[in-house]
């Protein structure tokens, strides 16, 4: 089964919010087995959205519409979808103005009369109760195609999308399975892989796909599988992955966790009943903020030091001034002594620091843009790795994150 | 000028990524007068490109593709936008082929047959010589439409909208101009909003749009004006601004910067020439990594101390252990103590702290998920506020960001 996306709003094509909600459910479809064909961002304009319904039904058999459902003028897909659907009529559910009301009590605004139409749905619609919003999704099934318009509010469309329409989708249709397992390379370019594992790519089944993203010097490898037997499909992915740890060992680090590495870090250290802090100046507390993001990280998380400036990390971190004048801030000795320094200072079993240069000018040390230095520490070892991330500010940064994570993962290992 | 944004990936489709290269463009492409129509992410799949070519070539006069320009079997863009152009036939670039193998002589890989392919383009295309990677962009102008192809790597494809792709486009195209103002607006609902402006809206000239994004207690208002004369738009917009101050006062809390707030807040300290740190329970360093994300953030950002559990609050901050059993560590006290430690330890005119429970569980405090009190310091004075953020997690965490960062800039300013 395919489902085709369709996210109505200005503010995504002027560029004023990036389009997350699409990404969401394109993530829910796939678990339960429907495929995304194609996502499109349209205008708030209603011939603009009449097209895009007509050609959506024309290619698949679950069409989700977001957005465009509140109670002010420039919100038109409820009367847009009545005129798609031979101009239905409306009808009021006395159930969703009750729930409106109590809404507004509840945050004690007064209820308005432009609020009652919210509580009016085309004849044809399935009422779906949001219960976090005043806007209630809708369900149509039309030509064999299913219609789902979602409110654009993404913890709306979250509650809508998990209660009501995932489990709508899976009793409506017979649905295949889709499974992702993506392989983790380093060290080699996405032409000299494919040189490689050429036979092994001309030989898969047509039920299973490859493909290759790259990303600044690694590049994962994603098949995907899409079949009835969930079991079958499971262990031919595993096979092939086998194959591609035959052909090409020396540049696998892994398989891609399905969860993010924060979390997955966050597993490890529970268990081992371990702390941790860390200490940051380029990444500026961005690593201690994405331990922070796993509920439950106070279990494990103890703090940081975010030590932007020489001063810092002399005054709060204990790094010697000699140190500093002799290594310069962004130095191996430095790492190490922030790492030492935050260990001390708060207690923990594990600390890791990081000191770089982000750009975009080498302005006070010696060291180019885009080195950065990553010391780990623990009640047993030390080390501390260099690195060079290059350009821009950005993407050190984040390179600096998802590395120190992954120091953090495999050390606690 | 109307444009169409084609991404073309299943790493989109399947929600593996997030379509932030649509963003971006749809912002750089408003800036100089060309609206986007629509945005159409699609599967790495020849008759789904060639159709969806099809379509935006018949709605607008610029087109533009982002993706599948690697070297790889899965990479199928330019051979089927040949294929689109009645099978236009590939040339050689020689200046292409002697960069790429500067490329790879750079990063110390070996040179691979299968990079040859990238040095080739359809002889209907114009090199857009990609400085950043191996996929060269690709300009066409076919039938009154113009086609830009550009690789999908982030900075590879920013590089050539800027260098490349948005003179052209100037060079090609007469362009109106288009300028967005966005009011925010704090405590009453859209639909409350709407009544009040009602005839406002009613009487805007046809050039000039009005939309509603309401996010957590908050109503942003945009108005978007289209026309020749930019100066002329610019006073119209404020003129209208002017309007809306005048009709609801009391819940209007400025005009949207532009700018975002972490840079407005590095501005406003670097002319102040004051310095600040931040100490952060519930955010775990959020606030700080916003702060750095902005470039020179080394001139007035001194550090962070990420207090996450009460023992570090106590030690690195000096939080009194008295305060923290007897209000709670989630608390005004705890964040005004907070602040104060840090002050004092960083030895800067400004402090920001913040403690809360972002859930999911209220555990080993007596406040409700989504309480989050947060404290302001200077030289001169101390203000704490008490916000709930509600739920989820994510939430709370990053409203407190944003409302951290929004007192920021009003106490500083």
């Amino acid at each position: 089964m395919n489902a085709e996306i369709i996210t109505i709003g200005d503010e995504i094509l002027i560029g004023q919010i990036v389009d997350t909600n699409s990404q969401w459910i394109g993530q829910q479809l796939n678990k339960i087995g429907v495929s995304v064909h194609q996502i499109t961002s349209i205008q708030d304009d209603q011939q603009h959205i009449l097209n895009a319904l007509k050609e959506a039904q024309e290619r698949v058999g679950i069409v989700i519409i977001t957005g465009g459902l509140g109670p002010t003028k420039d919100d038109i897909t409820k009367k847009t979808i009545a005129a798609f659907f031979n101009d239905d009529k409306m009808i009021e559910y006395p159930e969703v103005l009750l729930h409106i009301k109590a809404l507004f009590k509840k945050i004690n605004h007064p209820f308005k009369e432009v609020q009652i139409a919210q509580a009016s749905l085309p004849s044809k619609a399935t009422l779906l109760m949001n219960h976090f919003g005043t806007a209630p999704g809708m369900w149509f099934y039309e030509n064999k195609t299913v219609f789902i318009s979602l409110p654009g509010v993404p913890y709306e469309m979250k509650g809508l999308i998990t209660n009501e329409v995932l489990p709508r989708i899976q009793k409506q249709f017979k649905l295949p399975h889709i499974i992702h397992k993506t392989i983790m390379t380093y060290g080699q370019g996405e032409s000299r892989i494919a040189e490689k594992i050429e036979d092994f790519e001309n030989n898969l089944p047509p039920h299973i796909k490859l493909a290759y993203l790259p990303s600044f010097g690694r590049v994962r490898l994603r098949l995907s599988a899409k079949g009835v037997h969930k079991e079958n499909l499971e262990k031919e992915l595993d096979c092939k992955i086998n194959e591609l740890y035959e052909l090409i060992p020396e540049i696998i680090t892994g398989v891609e966790d399905t969860n993010s590495l924060e979390k997955r870090v966050g597993e490890l250290l529970t268990k081992a009943n371990k702390t941790i802090a860390t200490a940051e100046s380029v990444t500026g507390g961005k690593i201690a903020s994405a331990l922070v993001s796993v509920p439950g990280a106070s279990y494990y998380f103890k703090g940081s030091i975010v030590a932007y400036t020489a001063e810092t990390k002399i005054n709060l971190l204990g790094v010697s001034k000699e140190t500093i004048d002799s290594q310069s801030v962004v130095s191996k000795q430095v790492a190490i002594e922030m790492a030492r320094g935050v260990k001390q200072k708060l207690q923990t079993n594990y600390a890791i620091a990081v000191t770089g240069n982000a750009g975009p000018t080498s302005d006070h040390n010696s060291k180019g843009v885009g080195t950065v230095y990553i010391a780990f520490i623990s009640d047993e070892q030390e080390t501390v790795q260099e690195f060079n991330f290059g350009q821009p500010r950005e993407k050190v940064i984040n390179k600096t994150v998802s590395k120190s994570l992954e120091i953090l993962r495999k050390e606690i290992l």
